[in-house]
């Protein structure tokens, strides 16, 4: 159950048994049916979750009732609505899963505790924090630069192993492009490679 | 010159007179005069800034030489390319000032060994990064769900002050709409006001 989360966790910092068992104690364990929602919109979000097993996506509604795919969260992501986990807002998103999925979650003040406790793990957040910045930058200049057929090739190598998990409409939507354009390129690349 | 960041700094940490030392023995003190670039494209960063007195916009020119600015960093702001940075890629953006600006500037080395010496900047700066993580993020929703005029209004919440410092087509840009169509929106907006 928490193999995977220390070893992630140890990639990015160096900790004893004991700040390991502290950290499994302010764990907890949620499953998560396919279709069924995590986190919805004008609700108070208390925790964030590291994907053990499965897939989640994180989507904006907006007035038209068009969704909008903000993230995909496969295993060894943390996925939650920042805003409203750290700032105490009410959540703009719907979390999703689209696979039944395995999670660890971390309640806000469980994770304030932790910081306070074994104060290396601001390093390991500050690491993965920094990360998401960069990719969620990244998307906005994808967006800007790349052709569609080059956002999909940068979307399969920071996702990778999705390709076969994921419906090509949740795809396309992430890219901003219709359905029948993605499976066109999704063609066009199989026959190159 | 090193109070503003000292007082930005001890917003969120406590840190003792020594600790305070060496910190200010790894900020390099730089000016920039207006219109220079700090950063450009294909290069590889060294540095991040502190914006002392001034203002810069981090923008992206695409393939067609259309600008398209990211970001505005005023006093307090801590401004860089975080990919180049962080993952020693070359830079994708222009860094530019639009004032003259007095920045304090920490060396990606002297910031890792500031971790080291100093652990409680991990504190700092996981802060700092997760909330240009929201802000960047509340952009992209913002632009998914919000009149032009509801963006105007965010953007003079987020930067109190910049109206009056920026030209106009430099807020249009960042908003991704005509010139024309600002000036529109302002009007109507003192109006109100």
């Amino acid at each position: 159950m928490y193999e995977a989360i220390l070893k992630h966790v140890n990639q990015h910092i160096a900790i004893t048994e004991k700040e390991e068992d502290y950290f499994k104690s302010v764990l907890v364990s949620a499953k998560i049916a396919k279709r069924k929602k995590l986190v919805q919109p004008s609700t108070f979000v208390k925790h964030e979750y590291f994907v053990v097993k499965g897939c989640l996506i994180g989507y904006y509604l907006d007035d038209k009732g068009n969704k909008h795919i903000i993230q995909f969260a496969i295993e060894n992501w943390w996925i939650g609505d920042f805003d409203a986990f750290y700032n105490g807002v009410p959540s703009k998103f719907y979390i999703e899963a689209i696979e039944d999925s395995q999670l660890l979650a971390i309640q806000y003040d469980d994770l304030q505790q932790l910081f306070k406790t074994v104060p290396k793990f601001e390093r390991y957040f500050r690491i993965l924090v920094t990360s998401g910045f960069i990719s969620l930058q990244g998307r906005i200049l994808s967006s800007l630069q790349n052709t569609v057929e080059e956002r999909y090739i940068e979307f399969c190598k920071a996702y990778p192993t999705i390709e076969q998990r994921v419906a090509n409409y949740h795809v396309a939507n992430y890219l901003g492009v219709s359905a029948e354009s993605l499976s066109r390129i999704r063609r066009k690349s199989v026959k190159k490679s």
